[in-house]
């Protein structure tokens, strides 16, 4: 079964390497890139994008979108991770192809009403095209197959602030909006992330089996493994992005439960994902009526690690 | 070594098993009992506070405070888990001795300043006396050995909310005062109280043990119990109160981190308490610059019921 996809991110390092995942896998048909602020400029997201296809030999389309947050002000993006250029300042080749001229948000509102009932959106950085998008057509709610976000935390703390992630505090007032829109959704945050870790031998493996895309892939990997090392004490990376489609292939590596998402648009938990579990009762009702969705609270990491090189090698 | 310490409570089940902790155990000197709104109205909670001092043949004063929040509206009191009388709607023999005729802001203002140095205050319900308290003597900042609250929740997620523990979210405003003044601070919340299971075994040598006191201990758990097995599916109650006794005389048996907490008092995720590990970087400053205190995160549950039954046997 080959799943038909758009994917919504803004490399980044990991970003990256779950763009080749999307690119090479047989069960993936990649429909579209879409562009976001994030991790890096949006410019410097799209002509990433851009690259990374063309490193992999592929014609893909890669529309541009949000370049700054709703409603806040946007943080400058985090070059001491992900590099100023987003691939760990390694050099790049030139890129030759050029952005679709439609924005993020029309093409994912066009792509999804040609094909209803097929696409999975896969968002990996904020989430501010698909807020976009369902303000352009509300319609695309019921025509998407699955929105799989990777982004939030239910149990795990944050990344940025004690209790929100890095994608949902870039943009809260957009997660709020795309995370209780009422499409299938499935969130994949660090509750799981944090306990996948790509080591330097899978690194290797896929530098080895990727060419001129696994140099880029290896490359960047270095400079970001130096970020985990010195801030988190880790020797490896979370591939975050890599384990939204993990999820989208390999669903039964995670475990998973239903429940009610709202997220903190404002005050000292800005960004946090405050999770109801479906049918708990709470001292008001108020955390309980937003729209059902699927979180991921568990993961065998181990495996995880595993198929993103296995699929890259 | 005895602890002379003020016990701040709305007795409430868990909070008379604490209370006959304070009265009966040997390392502890109870200065005082100061009541609070809370899992009852403040009338009833003096009412019990004298009642258990009684029943347990001891003299103490009962100073009361709190009737409302600082702020916000309040909730009804939670009579499906303690009973409408806090005690599970057990019949209670009558009341001989009064209340202390000092609030019990007053009666902690009175107590420290004469002590200085020398008093632990632990606090099991909302905190608003130890706001008041702080209102009306700022200096006592200096002059309390210690300050262990019953309340809040680092990773373990929340009792009335899903990121809020009852306490807290009951008088935010009053918990973002206390938790942030800046003295000796210890945190036991929700990560190790629910670690901490009292069975109906427990129970058996605590009503065996202690006379009419044990009677009264005995009969409100039941109903307590009910409450459990009904809404959380546990054959067995979370001595939330008496843990913060068991962290001030047993210390070794609980792990805690030093850190900043950041109350939130608005919005979805009123009454979180936002914990920022000490040293640990964020995106912004601002939850890293309130005083360092204590929380705990994890303990040997086994051991501490064991120890409250055996205190109580």
């Amino acid at each position: 079964m080959s799943h038909p996809i758009i994917f919504d991110t803004d490399p980044g390092v990991d970003d990256a390497q779950a763009i080749a995942i999307a690119l090479r896998h047989p069960e993936i048909d990649l429909l579209g890139l879409t562009t976001t602020y994030g991790n890096v400029d949006v410019e410097t997201a799209t002509h990433n994008a851009l690259l990374l296809a063309e490193l992999a030999g592929r014609e893909v389309p890669v529309a541009q979108g949000a370049a700054a947050p709703l409603v806040k002000e946007r943080h400058p993006p985090p070059a001491h991770i992900h590099g100023a250029n987003g691939l760990g300042d390694i050099a790049l080749p030139p890129v030759r192809g050029q952005a679709d001229p439609r924005s993020a948000a029309q093409f994912i509102v066009d792509t999804l009403n040609a094909r209803p009932g097929e696409v999975t959106l896969v968002a990996v950085g904020p989430v501010g095209n698909l807020a976009a998008a369902l303000q352009l057509d509300p319609t695309i709610i019921e025509k998407v197959k699955r929105v799989v976000v990777m982004g939030g935390s239910i149990r795990e703390g944050g990344n940025v602030t004690p209790v929100a992630e890095a994608n949902m505090f870039n943009d809260p007032d957009a997660a709020a909006r795309v995370l209780t829109a009422g499409w299938p959704l499935t969130l994949v945050g660090l509750d799981v992330t944090h306990r996948c870790v790509l080591t330097g031998e899978h690194m290797a493996r896929i530098e080895a089996g990727q060419g001129a895309l696994g140099k880029v892939l290896a490359g960047s990997y270095g400079f970001y493994r130096d970020f985990y090392r010195e801030f988190l004490g880790i020797d490896g990376c979370c591939p975050h992005d890599s384990c939204a489609l993990a999820w989208l292939l390999r669903p039964e590596l995670f475990t998973t439960a239903r429940g009610h998402l709202t997220v903190a648009t404002a005050g000292d938990a800005e960004g946090q994902t405050i999770f109801a579990p479906e049918g708990r009762g709470f001292i008001e009702p108020r955390w309980s009526r937003t729209p059902l969705v699927e979180v991921c609270l568990g993961v065998d990491g181990e495996a995880v690690s595993d198929w993103i090189a296995d699929t890259l090698a």
